[in-house]
């Protein structure tokens, strides 16, 4: 049985006020929950209803009826595992290779694919505006598979983070340089604007580079959605 | 006033069998609809609320109540503005450039970035297998913002497609030849497999290439989202 003061701080965890207080988030899902378990991230703790609690290779792992799951879950209909686990503190933002910086993201499936895409392809930390959706969201947890463990995500004002670092900014905005015509270093920062404003002008104003994904259909006004347009250009990063 | 046979018509639609009995899509809100009245598909009905009817390009429009239109919609919060087209009769797919395959994608949204990927790319022939998810359902056409007129797509049977085709196959695996191995040829055959199976057997056996993006992250078991890989080997394509 799970007491009514922790159901009560679980169901919190739902909101980012909570989970910023108490610095914990949920996961939910057998597979989620375990690829968690075998990170460095550490477990406050996980609840599994009895059919499947023998599969959770968690230390301790509270039984729990289906009830109190979906008290707590978010989802429609919760699949009998849930853990808890402590925000990790974000590490330093080192310049040795390239860095993605987000200005705004507010989808969280956007969201969850691009830190997909940055474990992929090897790119180790994700800057983000202090308004981008956060990362600890359950629907951006969803859309990320277990990737939120192997990214350094860090909030802070791109302003500041932008002026401190010490590498060529490349901006992606709909007129910017195509990709090809461009020889991209070795490392470098790669900013993704807002999936309607694209990039802030405070933000462009620090960008050293344009780039721009060539289009080759009819020219419709519609730009590549804000997740793909990663993908190609992450992809052209790591082909230099 | 909306007379009661026509709003149970439309009501159907939102169901595939009924879309194909009928030959009629739905599009919903001001500027999908605005893109599919300036394309070739051809209007059956378009129904506008009063404070919005203005604003519509149709010869005829509708007048629709605020009760009516939620009772036709699909979306939470209608946004005033519903379109009844006729489905177009699908083109001939021409072998003269790439042509993109689906084999049996299912995730609407997928769906939709994908053909909206068509669009952007110049892919003009999109051909799906007989159980890949619906163009015309209501959540695909959400994500493809318009792009659905500009694409030719086609349902039919893969094996006879693909046994027909005088181009060169390539699909996509994770195990594939990794992309930056290979020449690309000028127009060739892309075939993309569903979310969770990848390409079926049927279909493996008739592709003469295998093709993979590579991984520069940790090696984890997670492969790219269907959409997102289908993003990046179509720049790939177009690079060549």
């Amino acid at each position: 049985m799970v007491v009514k003061s922790e159901l009560k701080l679980i169901k919190s965890l739902h909101q980012k006020k909570y989970r910023t207080q108490h610095g914990l988030f949920i996961v939910e899902g057998l597979k989620a929950v375990e690829e968690v378990l075998n990170s460095n991230v550490k477990a406050y703790k996980v609840y599994a209803a009895s059919q499947i609690r023998s599969k959770v290779s968690a230390d301790s792992v509270s039984l729990i009826s289906l009830r109190e799951l979906q008290q707590m879950s978010g989802l429609t209909n919760p699949n009998g595992v849930l853990g808890v686990f402590y925000i990790p503190e974000p590490k330093e933002v080192l310049s040795k290779d390239w860095i993605l910086v987000l200005d705004d993201i507010q989808d969280p499936g956007n969201m969850g694919t691009i830190i997909r895409l940055c474990d992929w392809f090897g790119i180790q930390h994700l800057v983000c505006s202090e308004r981008t959706v956060d990362c600890y969201n359950p629907k951006v947890l969803q859309a990320t598979m277990g990737s939120i463990t192997r990214v350094n995500i860090v909030y802070e004002d791109l302003g500041d983070f932008l002026r401190s670092i010490r590498l060529p900014i490349f901006g992606s905005f709909m007129n910017g340089k195509p990709i090809l015509e461009l020889v991209l270093p070795k490392k470098g920062v790669l900013v993704m604007g807002n999936e309607g404003k694209g990039i802030s002008k405070r933000v462009q104003e620090l960008c050293n580079h344009t780039i721009a994904i060539p289009q080759y259909g009819q020219k419709t006004t519609e730009s590549l959605n804000v997740a793909t347009a990663s993908a190609i250009l992450l992809n052209e990063i790591r082909r230099c």
